[in-house]
Protein backbone atom coordinates (compact mmCIF):
# COMPACT_ATOMS: atom_id res chain seq x y z
CA UNK A 1 0.00 0.00 0.00
CA UNK A 2 1.20 3.49 -0.63
CA UNK A 3 2.19 5.84 1.99
CA UNK A 4 -0.79 7.99 1.41
CA UNK A 5 -3.16 5.83 1.41
CA UNK A 6 -2.20 4.32 5.10
CA UNK A 7 -4.62 5.15 7.52
CA UNK A 8 -4.87 7.89 10.59
CA UNK A 9 -4.43 6.57 13.99
CA UNK A 10 -6.89 7.97 16.46
CA UNK A 11 -6.98 7.26 20.15
CA UNK A 12 -8.66 8.37 23.32
CA UNK A 13 -9.34 6.94 26.85
CA UNK A 14 -12.90 6.15 26.01
CA UNK A 15 -15.11 6.81 23.90
CA UNK A 16 -15.44 10.99 23.50
CA UNK A 17 -12.40 11.22 20.81
CA UNK A 18 -15.28 9.92 18.37
CA UNK A 19 -16.24 13.53 18.14
CA UNK A 20 -12.89 13.56 16.98
CA UNK A 21 -12.80 10.66 14.07
CA UNK A 22 -16.50 12.01 13.27
CA UNK A 23 -15.23 15.56 12.45
CA UNK A 24 -11.93 14.15 10.35
CA UNK A 25 -14.15 11.54 8.56
CA UNK A 26 -16.53 14.39 7.87
CA UNK A 27 -14.08 17.19 7.05
CA UNK A 28 -11.41 14.24 5.11
CA UNK A 29 -13.56 11.87 3.53
CA UNK A 30 -10.89 10.00 1.67
CA UNK A 31 -8.78 9.09 5.01
CA UNK A 32 -9.07 6.15 6.80
CA UNK A 33 -9.05 6.00 10.20
CA UNK A 34 -8.44 3.53 12.70
CA UNK A 35 -9.77 4.20 16.06
CA UNK A 36 -8.52 3.52 19.78
CA UNK A 37 -10.24 3.77 22.56
CA UNK A 38 -8.79 2.80 25.75
CA UNK A 39 -11.80 1.90 27.89
CA UNK A 40 -10.19 -0.29 30.27
CA UNK A 41 -8.61 2.26 31.82
CA UNK A 42 -10.78 5.36 31.24
CA UNK A 43 -10.88 8.21 32.44
CA UNK A 44 -7.34 9.28 32.15
CA UNK A 45 -8.29 12.93 33.47
CA UNK A 46 -7.88 11.81 36.99
CA UNK A 47 -4.21 9.99 36.25
CA UNK A 48 -0.34 11.31 36.42
CA UNK A 49 2.07 12.39 33.81
CA UNK A 50 4.08 9.26 34.08
CA UNK A 51 1.22 6.64 33.67
CA UNK A 52 -0.28 8.98 30.24
CA UNK A 53 3.06 8.38 28.88
CA UNK A 54 3.13 4.83 29.21
CA UNK A 55 -0.15 4.47 28.17
CA UNK A 56 -0.17 6.57 25.09
CA UNK A 57 3.15 4.47 24.02
CA UNK A 58 1.44 1.72 24.03
CA UNK A 59 -1.36 2.47 22.24
CA UNK A 60 0.62 3.98 19.60
CA UNK A 61 2.75 1.03 19.57
CA UNK A 62 -0.53 -0.55 18.66
CA UNK A 63 -1.54 1.84 16.21
CA UNK A 64 1.73 1.58 14.03
CA UNK A 65 1.02 -2.64 13.94
CA UNK A 66 -2.43 -1.15 11.38
CA UNK A 67 0.71 1.41 9.31
CA UNK A 68 -0.96 4.49 10.61
CA UNK A 69 0.92 7.37 8.92
CA UNK A 70 -0.34 9.88 10.76
CA UNK A 71 -1.91 9.99 14.72
CA UNK A 72 -4.12 12.34 16.84
CA UNK A 73 -4.48 12.07 20.10
CA UNK A 74 -8.19 12.59 20.73
CA UNK A 75 -8.04 13.07 24.25
CA UNK A 76 -7.49 16.46 26.23
CA UNK A 77 -5.11 14.97 29.53
CA UNK A 78 -3.12 12.81 26.55
CA UNK A 79 -3.01 15.60 24.27
CA UNK A 80 -1.28 17.99 27.32
CA UNK A 81 0.77 15.15 28.69
CA UNK A 82 2.19 13.09 25.97
CA UNK A 83 2.25 15.16 22.83
CA UNK A 84 5.78 17.01 23.29
CA UNK A 85 7.61 13.67 24.65
CA UNK A 86 5.77 10.97 21.90
CA UNK A 87 6.63 13.78 19.24
CA UNK A 88 10.54 13.04 19.97
CA UNK A 89 9.98 9.39 19.22
CA UNK A 90 7.99 9.27 16.41
CA UNK A 91 9.39 9.81 12.90
CA UNK A 92 5.34 10.35 11.76
CA UNK A 93 3.40 13.22 12.39
CA UNK A 94 1.11 13.24 15.70
CA UNK A 95 -1.10 16.10 16.73
CA UNK A 96 -3.17 16.72 19.59
CA UNK A 97 -6.54 18.72 20.45
CA UNK A 98 -5.19 20.70 22.95
CA UNK A 99 -3.24 23.12 20.53
CA UNK A 100 -5.58 23.52 17.79
CA UNK A 101 -8.16 24.54 19.92
CA UNK A 102 -6.48 26.31 22.37
CA UNK A 103 -4.68 28.34 18.74
CA UNK A 104 -8.51 28.77 17.58
CA UNK A 105 -9.48 30.50 20.69
CA UNK A 106 -6.53 32.86 20.65
CA UNK A 107 -7.03 34.43 17.36
CA UNK A 108 -11.19 34.48 18.18
CA UNK A 109 -11.31 36.69 21.50
CA UNK A 110 -11.40 40.40 20.96
CA UNK A 111 -11.33 41.03 24.86
CA UNK A 112 -9.05 38.32 26.05
CA UNK A 113 -10.63 36.81 27.92
CA UNK A 114 -11.15 32.88 26.56
CA UNK A 115 -13.15 30.70 29.08
CA UNK A 116 -12.07 26.65 29.16
CA UNK A 117 -15.05 24.04 30.75
CA UNK A 118 -13.94 20.26 31.15
CA UNK A 119 -13.36 17.61 33.47
CA UNK A 120 -11.73 18.02 36.74
CA UNK A 121 -8.73 16.73 35.60
CA UNK A 122 -8.66 19.14 32.27
CA UNK A 123 -9.38 21.98 34.59
CA UNK A 124 -7.26 21.46 37.73
CA UNK A 125 -3.91 20.90 35.17
CA UNK A 126 -4.64 24.66 33.77
CA UNK A 127 -3.38 22.77 30.33
CA UNK A 128 -5.11 24.88 28.04
CA UNK A 129 -4.09 28.30 30.10
CA UNK A 130 -0.88 27.59 29.96
CA UNK A 131 -0.76 26.69 26.08
CA UNK A 132 -2.99 29.78 25.12
CA UNK A 133 -0.51 32.08 27.75
CA UNK A 134 2.47 31.02 25.93
CA UNK A 135 1.00 32.42 22.82
CA UNK A 136 -0.06 35.52 24.46
CA UNK A 137 0.79 35.90 28.00
CA UNK A 138 -1.81 38.87 28.23
CA UNK A 139 -5.26 36.96 27.66
CA UNK A 140 -6.79 35.79 30.97
CA UNK A 141 -8.04 32.27 30.72
CA UNK A 142 -11.15 30.78 33.19
CA UNK A 143 -11.55 27.37 33.58
CA UNK A 144 -14.67 25.69 34.94
CA UNK A 145 -15.19 21.56 35.65
CA UNK A 146 -18.70 19.99 34.61
CA UNK A 147 -17.59 17.12 36.29
CA UNK A 148 -21.59 15.81 35.13
CA UNK A 149 -21.66 16.27 31.45
CA UNK A 150 -19.62 13.15 30.83
CA UNK A 151 -22.15 10.97 32.13
CA UNK A 152 -25.09 12.84 30.92
CA UNK A 153 -23.59 12.77 27.37
CA UNK A 154 -23.21 8.92 28.08
CA UNK A 155 -26.96 8.37 28.87
CA UNK A 156 -27.67 10.14 25.46
CA UNK A 157 -29.10 13.21 27.69
CA UNK A 158 -28.20 15.21 25.17
CA UNK A 159 -31.47 17.08 24.92
CA UNK A 160 -32.89 17.28 28.48
CA UNK A 161 -34.61 20.02 30.68
CA UNK A 162 -32.17 17.99 33.49
CA UNK A 163 -29.02 18.58 31.31
CA UNK A 164 -29.84 22.07 30.79
CA UNK A 165 -30.66 22.97 34.81
CA UNK A 166 -27.31 21.19 35.49
CA UNK A 167 -25.24 23.49 32.29
CA UNK A 168 -27.14 26.50 33.77
CA UNK A 169 -25.63 26.01 37.32
CA UNK A 170 -21.99 25.17 35.68
CA UNK A 171 -22.24 28.50 33.52
CA UNK A 172 -23.35 30.20 35.79
CA UNK A 173 -19.68 31.51 36.91
CA UNK A 174 -18.58 31.79 33.05
CA UNK A 175 -21.34 34.29 32.40
CA UNK A 176 -20.43 36.67 34.54
CA UNK A 177 -16.47 36.26 33.52
CA UNK A 178 -17.36 38.81 30.76
CA UNK A 179 -15.33 35.72 28.42
CA UNK A 180 -16.08 36.09 24.19
CA UNK A 181 -14.63 32.52 23.66
CA UNK A 182 -15.51 29.43 25.00
CA UNK A 183 -13.37 26.31 24.66
CA UNK A 184 -15.02 22.78 24.52
CA UNK A 185 -12.57 21.04 26.10
CA UNK A 186 -13.46 17.40 26.70
CA UNK A 187 -14.40 15.32 23.47
CA UNK A 188 -17.62 14.80 24.67
CA UNK A 189 -18.92 18.30 25.39
CA UNK A 190 -19.24 19.15 21.17
CA UNK A 191 -23.10 17.00 21.84
CA UNK A 192 -23.71 19.60 24.10
CA UNK A 193 -22.89 22.46 22.13
CA UNK A 194 -26.55 23.87 21.00
CA UNK A 195 -27.31 23.43 25.14
CA UNK A 196 -24.02 25.49 26.18
CA UNK A 197 -24.55 27.63 23.09
CA UNK A 198 -27.95 28.73 24.12
CA UNK A 199 -26.97 29.61 28.24
CA UNK A 200 -23.60 31.28 26.94
CA UNK A 201 -25.31 33.45 24.11
CA UNK A 202 -24.09 34.95 20.93
CA UNK A 203 -21.86 36.77 22.25
CA UNK A 204 -19.44 34.17 23.36
CA UNK A 205 -17.60 31.95 20.52
CA UNK A 206 -17.56 28.35 21.15
CA UNK A 207 -14.59 26.95 19.92
CA UNK A 208 -14.76 23.17 19.09
CA UNK A 209 -11.60 21.31 19.46
CA UNK A 210 -12.84 18.35 17.49
CA UNK A 211 -13.37 20.59 14.68
CA UNK A 212 -9.92 22.34 14.68
CA UNK A 213 -8.09 19.76 14.83
CA UNK A 214 -9.18 17.44 12.15
CA UNK A 215 -8.65 21.23 9.79
CA UNK A 216 -5.36 20.96 11.42
CA UNK A 217 -4.99 17.70 10.51
CA UNK A 218 -5.93 17.82 7.02
CA UNK A 219 -3.43 21.16 6.59
CA UNK A 220 -0.35 18.53 8.07
CA UNK A 221 -0.89 15.84 5.23
CA UNK A 222 -0.87 18.00 2.47
CA UNK A 223 2.48 20.08 4.16
CA UNK A 224 3.82 16.50 3.97
CA UNK A 225 1.95 15.34 0.64
CA UNK A 226 0.61 12.23 2.60
CA UNK A 227 -3.25 13.13 1.83
CA UNK A 228 -5.10 9.38 0.96
CA UNK A 229 -6.02 9.42 -3.08
CA UNK A 230 -9.54 10.59 -4.59
CA UNK A 231 -11.36 7.07 -5.32
CA UNK A 232 -9.46 4.90 -3.30
CA UNK A 233 -10.65 2.29 -0.93
CA UNK A 234 -11.48 4.01 2.63
CA UNK A 235 -12.29 1.69 5.60
CA UNK A 236 -12.54 2.49 9.47
CA UNK A 237 -11.63 0.20 12.19
CA UNK A 238 -12.34 0.44 15.27
CA UNK A 239 -10.43 -1.08 18.23
CA UNK A 240 -10.99 -1.02 22.24
CA UNK A 241 -9.06 -2.58 25.71
CA UNK A 242 -12.46 -3.68 27.21
CA UNK A 243 -16.00 -5.44 26.13
CA UNK A 244 -16.83 -3.36 23.09
CA UNK A 245 -20.87 -3.43 23.40
CA UNK A 246 -21.41 -0.36 24.79
CA UNK A 247 -18.88 1.17 23.05
CA UNK A 248 -21.01 -0.06 20.08
CA UNK A 249 -24.32 1.52 21.34
CA UNK A 250 -22.57 5.01 21.90
CA UNK A 251 -20.60 5.14 19.10
CA UNK A 252 -23.67 4.41 16.36
CA UNK A 253 -25.45 6.93 18.46
CA UNK A 254 -23.09 9.30 17.50
CA UNK A 255 -21.12 8.28 14.20
CA UNK A 256 -22.70 8.91 10.09
CA UNK A 257 -22.77 5.02 9.89
CA UNK A 258 -22.98 2.06 11.12
CA UNK A 259 -20.47 0.38 13.03
CA UNK A 260 -20.11 -3.33 13.25
CA UNK A 261 -17.00 -4.46 13.83
CA UNK A 262 -15.41 -3.18 16.91
CA UNK A 263 -12.28 -5.28 18.16
CA UNK A 264 -11.35 -5.77 21.77
CA UNK A 265 -7.66 -6.00 22.37
CA UNK A 266 -4.88 -6.55 25.34
CA UNK A 267 -3.22 -3.27 25.17
CA UNK A 268 -1.17 -3.79 28.23
CA UNK A 269 0.48 -6.27 25.97
CA UNK A 270 1.86 -3.66 23.49
CA UNK B 1 1.03 -7.75 67.23
CA UNK B 2 -1.80 -10.21 67.94
CA UNK B 3 -3.44 -11.24 64.85
CA UNK B 4 -7.08 -10.02 66.05
CA UNK B 5 -6.08 -6.90 66.26
CA UNK B 6 -4.85 -6.86 62.82
CA UNK B 7 -6.80 -4.17 60.71
CA UNK B 8 -9.78 -5.51 58.37
CA UNK B 9 -8.87 -4.28 54.62
CA UNK B 10 -11.84 -2.99 52.75
CA UNK B 11 -11.64 -1.67 48.90
CA UNK B 12 -13.81 -0.02 46.48
CA UNK B 13 -13.06 1.46 43.21
CA UNK B 14 -13.13 4.62 44.43
CA UNK B 15 -15.32 6.54 47.40
CA UNK B 16 -18.46 4.35 47.55
CA UNK B 17 -17.12 1.68 49.42
CA UNK B 18 -16.39 4.47 52.36
CA UNK B 19 -20.08 3.73 53.52
CA UNK B 20 -19.23 0.28 54.04
CA UNK B 21 -16.05 1.25 55.81
CA UNK B 22 -18.54 3.53 58.14
CA UNK B 23 -20.31 0.74 58.99
CA UNK B 24 -18.00 -1.35 59.96
CA UNK B 25 -16.37 1.43 61.66
CA UNK B 26 -19.74 2.00 63.56
CA UNK B 27 -21.12 -1.20 64.19
CA UNK B 28 -17.35 -2.88 65.54
CA UNK B 29 -16.11 -0.01 67.09
CA UNK B 30 -12.99 -2.23 68.36
CA UNK B 31 -11.64 -2.79 64.48
CA UNK B 32 -9.42 -0.73 62.70
CA UNK B 33 -9.58 -0.22 58.93
CA UNK B 34 -7.27 0.47 56.31
CA UNK B 35 -9.25 1.15 53.19
CA UNK B 36 -8.07 1.31 49.83
CA UNK B 37 -9.56 3.37 46.77
CA UNK B 38 -8.84 2.82 43.44
CA UNK B 39 -9.19 6.51 42.40
CA UNK B 40 -7.22 5.88 39.28
CA UNK B 41 -9.29 3.36 37.48
CA UNK B 42 -12.43 4.20 38.96
CA UNK B 43 -15.14 3.58 37.69
CA UNK B 44 -15.38 -0.73 37.46
CA UNK B 45 -18.54 -0.77 36.63
CA UNK B 46 -18.34 -0.88 32.91
CA UNK B 47 -14.87 -3.38 33.32
CA UNK B 48 -14.85 -6.87 32.32
CA UNK B 49 -14.55 -9.77 34.56
CA UNK B 50 -11.07 -10.45 33.46
CA UNK B 51 -9.83 -6.73 34.53
CA UNK B 52 -11.31 -6.83 37.69
CA UNK B 53 -10.05 -9.87 39.11
CA UNK B 54 -6.56 -8.44 37.58
CA UNK B 55 -6.97 -5.27 40.05
CA UNK B 56 -8.66 -7.19 42.81
CA UNK B 57 -5.37 -9.12 43.11
CA UNK B 58 -3.16 -6.29 42.81
CA UNK B 59 -5.15 -4.73 45.62
CA UNK B 60 -5.30 -7.80 47.70
CA UNK B 61 -1.91 -8.18 47.48
CA UNK B 62 -1.14 -4.36 48.97
CA UNK B 63 -3.79 -4.31 51.41
CA UNK B 64 -1.54 -7.84 52.78
CA UNK B 65 1.45 -5.64 53.13
CA UNK B 66 -0.42 -4.02 55.83
CA UNK B 67 -1.01 -7.70 57.70
CA UNK B 68 -4.79 -7.73 57.35
CA UNK B 69 -7.35 -10.32 59.38
CA UNK B 70 -9.84 -10.25 56.72
CA UNK B 71 -10.62 -8.53 53.36
CA UNK B 72 -14.43 -6.79 52.87
CA UNK B 73 -14.45 -6.34 48.90
CA UNK B 74 -16.98 -2.85 49.49
CA UNK B 75 -17.83 -2.61 45.60
CA UNK B 76 -20.59 -4.41 43.96
CA UNK B 77 -19.00 -5.01 40.63
CA UNK B 78 -15.68 -6.45 42.18
CA UNK B 79 -17.87 -8.52 44.51
CA UNK B 80 -19.72 -10.29 41.99
CA UNK B 81 -16.37 -10.76 39.45
CA UNK B 82 -13.95 -11.20 42.05
CA UNK B 83 -15.12 -13.15 44.93
CA UNK B 84 -15.14 -16.78 43.93
CA UNK B 85 -11.49 -16.24 42.42
CA UNK B 86 -10.31 -14.44 45.09
CA UNK B 87 -11.92 -16.44 47.85
CA UNK B 88 -9.73 -19.92 46.62
CA UNK B 89 -6.40 -17.75 46.59
CA UNK B 90 -6.75 -16.37 49.99
CA UNK B 91 -6.14 -18.33 53.88
CA UNK B 92 -7.72 -15.30 55.24
CA UNK B 93 -11.45 -14.75 55.32
CA UNK B 94 -12.56 -12.34 52.56
CA UNK B 95 -16.26 -11.16 52.14
CA UNK B 96 -18.27 -9.26 49.03
CA UNK B 97 -21.38 -6.95 49.55
CA UNK B 98 -23.83 -8.75 47.13
CA UNK B 99 -24.03 -11.59 49.28
CA UNK B 100 -25.18 -10.49 52.55
CA UNK B 101 -27.58 -7.67 50.82
CA UNK B 102 -29.32 -10.11 48.66
CA UNK B 103 -29.47 -12.37 51.69
CA UNK B 104 -31.39 -9.89 53.63
CA UNK B 105 -33.68 -9.33 50.62
CA UNK B 106 -34.61 -12.73 50.66
CA UNK B 107 -35.57 -12.80 54.05
CA UNK B 108 -37.54 -9.93 53.90
CA UNK B 109 -39.37 -10.03 50.77
CA UNK B 110 -43.01 -11.73 51.66
CA UNK B 111 -44.77 -11.25 47.79
CA UNK B 112 -40.99 -12.39 46.58
CA UNK B 113 -40.72 -9.83 44.19
CA UNK B 114 -37.63 -8.13 44.84
CA UNK B 115 -36.10 -5.24 43.11
CA UNK B 116 -32.62 -4.30 42.92
CA UNK B 117 -31.16 -0.69 41.58
CA UNK B 118 -27.26 -0.20 40.49
CA UNK B 119 -24.36 0.94 38.07
CA UNK B 120 -25.15 -0.38 34.51
CA UNK B 121 -22.28 -3.15 34.89
CA UNK B 122 -24.02 -4.50 37.87
CA UNK B 123 -27.33 -4.45 36.50
CA UNK B 124 -26.55 -6.35 33.59
CA UNK B 125 -24.56 -8.95 34.68
CA UNK B 126 -27.77 -9.63 37.11
CA UNK B 127 -25.10 -10.67 39.94
CA UNK B 128 -28.11 -9.73 42.48
CA UNK B 129 -30.70 -12.04 40.36
CA UNK B 130 -28.31 -14.99 40.20
CA UNK B 131 -27.15 -14.99 43.48
CA UNK B 132 -30.81 -14.29 45.19
CA UNK B 133 -32.47 -17.45 42.69
CA UNK B 134 -29.78 -19.57 43.77
CA UNK B 135 -31.47 -19.44 47.16
CA UNK B 136 -35.09 -19.08 46.17
CA UNK B 137 -35.84 -20.02 42.39
CA UNK B 138 -39.58 -18.43 42.89
CA UNK B 139 -37.96 -15.13 44.01
CA UNK B 140 -38.99 -12.33 40.35
CA UNK B 141 -35.85 -10.23 40.56
CA UNK B 142 -36.00 -6.86 38.54
CA UNK B 143 -32.96 -4.79 37.87
CA UNK B 144 -32.68 -1.06 37.24
CA UNK B 145 -29.56 0.55 36.38
CA UNK B 146 -29.16 4.15 37.39
CA UNK B 147 -26.36 5.36 36.01
CA UNK B 148 -26.22 9.05 37.11
CA UNK B 149 -26.54 8.45 40.74
CA UNK B 150 -22.60 8.07 41.39
CA UNK B 151 -21.66 11.37 39.49
CA UNK B 152 -24.81 13.22 41.38
CA UNK B 153 -23.89 11.30 45.00
CA UNK B 154 -19.94 12.49 44.20
CA UNK B 155 -20.71 15.67 42.93
CA UNK B 156 -22.48 16.56 46.57
CA UNK B 157 -26.02 16.84 44.91
CA UNK B 158 -27.48 14.31 47.63
CA UNK B 159 -30.35 16.67 48.60
CA UNK B 160 -30.95 18.30 45.29
CA UNK B 161 -34.15 19.04 42.75
CA UNK B 162 -32.47 17.84 39.78
CA UNK B 163 -31.29 14.68 41.73
CA UNK B 164 -35.04 13.93 42.44
CA UNK B 165 -36.11 14.07 39.68
CA UNK B 166 -33.41 11.66 38.17
CA UNK B 167 -34.68 9.66 40.94
CA UNK B 168 -38.16 9.69 39.96
CA UNK B 169 -37.23 8.91 35.96
CA UNK B 170 -35.19 5.55 37.14
CA UNK B 171 -37.49 4.67 39.54
CA UNK B 172 -40.73 4.76 37.53
CA UNK B 173 -40.72 1.47 36.05
CA UNK B 174 -39.62 -0.67 39.49
CA UNK B 175 -43.38 1.65 40.98
CA UNK B 176 -44.96 -0.37 38.53
CA UNK B 177 -42.88 -3.47 38.85
CA UNK B 178 -45.14 -4.55 42.87
CA UNK B 179 -41.69 -5.02 44.28
CA UNK B 180 -42.02 -5.29 48.15
CA UNK B 181 -37.65 -5.64 48.92
CA UNK B 182 -35.62 -2.98 47.06
CA UNK B 183 -31.44 -3.32 47.05
CA UNK B 184 -29.47 -0.58 47.16
CA UNK B 185 -27.04 -2.47 44.65
CA UNK B 186 -24.40 0.43 44.89
CA UNK B 187 -22.27 1.31 47.49
CA UNK B 188 -22.59 5.36 46.21
CA UNK B 189 -26.73 4.50 46.54
CA UNK B 190 -27.69 4.36 50.68
CA UNK B 191 -26.45 8.10 50.46
CA UNK B 192 -29.56 8.55 48.40
CA UNK B 193 -31.80 6.51 50.67
CA UNK B 194 -34.19 9.17 51.55
CA UNK B 195 -34.60 10.32 48.09
CA UNK B 196 -35.35 6.77 47.20
CA UNK B 197 -37.21 5.77 50.03
CA UNK B 198 -39.70 9.37 49.78
CA UNK B 199 -40.60 7.78 45.80
CA UNK B 200 -40.78 4.59 46.94
CA UNK B 201 -43.00 4.99 49.39
CA UNK B 202 -43.05 3.20 53.13
CA UNK B 203 -44.43 -0.30 51.27
CA UNK B 204 -40.93 -1.29 49.87
CA UNK B 205 -38.73 -2.01 52.47
CA UNK B 206 -35.02 -0.80 51.51
CA UNK B 207 -32.24 -3.13 51.94
CA UNK B 208 -28.62 -1.82 52.38
CA UNK B 209 -25.82 -3.76 51.80
CA UNK B 210 -23.49 -1.33 53.68
CA UNK B 211 -25.25 -2.23 56.52
CA UNK B 212 -25.59 -6.15 55.66
CA UNK B 213 -22.02 -6.76 55.28
CA UNK B 214 -20.63 -4.93 58.61
CA UNK B 215 -23.08 -6.87 60.53
CA UNK B 216 -22.05 -10.44 58.24
CA UNK B 217 -18.02 -8.93 59.13
CA UNK B 218 -19.36 -8.98 62.45
CA UNK B 219 -20.09 -12.70 62.88
CA UNK B 220 -17.70 -14.00 60.80
CA UNK B 221 -14.66 -11.96 63.38
CA UNK B 222 -16.35 -14.05 66.31
CA UNK B 223 -16.39 -17.37 64.15
CA UNK B 224 -13.32 -17.29 63.69
CA UNK B 225 -12.19 -15.89 67.06
CA UNK B 226 -10.36 -13.02 65.84
CA UNK B 227 -12.46 -10.10 66.76
CA UNK B 228 -10.36 -7.33 68.05
CA UNK B 229 -10.17 -7.19 71.74
CA UNK B 230 -11.88 -4.32 74.02
CA UNK B 231 -9.71 -1.49 74.53
CA UNK B 232 -7.20 -1.88 72.36
CA UNK B 233 -5.88 0.67 69.82
CA UNK B 234 -8.14 1.84 66.86
CA UNK B 235 -5.99 3.26 63.69
CA UNK B 236 -7.68 3.70 60.25
CA UNK B 237 -5.76 4.51 57.41
CA UNK B 238 -6.45 5.41 53.77
CA UNK B 239 -4.69 4.95 50.83
CA UNK B 240 -5.61 5.50 47.17
CA UNK B 241 -4.13 4.94 43.57
CA UNK B 242 -4.65 8.99 42.59
CA UNK B 243 -4.12 12.01 44.09
CA UNK B 244 -5.89 12.45 47.48
CA UNK B 245 -7.52 15.69 48.01
CA UNK B 246 -11.21 15.04 45.98
CA UNK B 247 -11.24 11.77 47.93
CA UNK B 248 -10.42 13.57 50.94
CA UNK B 249 -13.61 16.39 50.55
CA UNK B 250 -15.94 13.27 49.78
CA UNK B 251 -14.23 10.93 52.54
CA UNK B 252 -14.82 13.75 55.06
CA UNK B 253 -18.06 14.36 53.84
CA UNK B 254 -19.93 11.44 55.21
CA UNK B 255 -17.11 9.90 57.87
CA UNK B 256 -17.92 10.12 61.36
CA UNK B 257 -14.97 12.02 61.67
CA UNK B 258 -12.20 13.98 60.25
CA UNK B 259 -9.80 11.93 57.93
CA UNK B 260 -6.16 13.99 58.03
CA UNK B 261 -4.29 11.25 56.86
CA UNK B 262 -4.37 9.81 53.10
CA UNK B 263 -1.52 8.07 50.71
CA UNK B 264 -1.57 7.86 47.43
CA UNK B 265 0.45 4.27 46.50
CA UNK B 266 0.94 3.19 43.08
CA UNK B 267 -1.30 0.19 42.78
CA UNK B 268 0.09 -1.12 39.25
CA UNK B 269 3.62 -1.83 41.06
CA UNK B 270 1.49 -4.62 43.15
Amino acid sequence: MKECNAPIGVFDSGVGGLTVAREIIRQLPNESVVYFGDTARVPYGSKSRDTIIRYSRQIIHFLRTKNVKAIVIACNTASAFALDTIEKELEIPVIGVVKPGAKTAVETTKNKRIGVIGTEGTIRSALYTEYIQSIDPTIEVVGKACPLFCPLVEEGMLHDPVTDEIAARYLKDLQDENIDSLILGCTHYPLLRGTVAKIMGSGVHLVNPAYETALELGRLLQQKQICAEDGGKVEHAFYVSDAEEKFKDFANSIMPFQIELIEQIQIESY
